[in-house]
């Protein structure tokens, strides 16, 4: 299945999710999918990426060993990030009021789909 | 209720936790309760403390408004950062195969209880 493909079953199986990436670990975007001009996510996504690499600095050097997802509630939007491999990962966007649960397990499903796409 | 006996009843209500803090913005623990030696708390707060910071500037470039919650699943540990307020956080090591949900609850439930002591 193509990436877009994967990106739009999990936004459109989420309730409130406005967009999903599948992203380099240089922040750039290899394919999105978003149901709203409402928010940026490239820009959000460039943002994020960044975090990503210290939250991976931060668990290395607590001996956690490597992050596999960070999830950030803010104010207007839960952001997921799942890692995919070593080079990419996937980002999820989803409104305050949204379903996370729901989310989450949709993000964890597709990650071999994506994978398999390699 | 002290600072402590909150901390230890997250703890010891959610399954597979193996400590909680309340921390300053700084990384400096108040308060720290822990039912493993395994882990360095002090240490991991302090690269986490560093993170929120980072993730706070990245939720308000991308306009998202104030970061409520951060979660990180790494191989070794989950770690739950809940803001109190602009000063002081919470933070909930749970180990992998413990119980995210209830440590989440349990976590959220906690903060005005907390707030009630500053």
């Amino acid at each position: 299945m193509p990436f877009a493909d994967i990106l739009k079953a999990v936004v459109n199986g989420t309730e409130g999710a406005l967009g999903a990436l599948v992203v380099g670990v240089d922040g750039i975007p290899v394919e999105e999918y978003s149901v709203s001009g409402d928010v940026d996510l490239q820009s959000m996504t460039v943002e994020y990426s960044t975090l990503l690499k210290e939250i991976e600095k931060g668990s290395q050097a607590a001996q956690l060993g490597t992050t596999k997802e960070v999830t950030v509630i803010a104010d207007k939007a839960m952001i997921m990030l799942r890692r995919l491999n070593d080079e990419y990962f996937m980002v999820l966007i989803i409104r305050p009021d949204g379903n996370f649960g729901k989310g989450r397990f949709l993000l964890r499903m597709s990650v071999p789909k994506l994978l398999s796409e390699f």
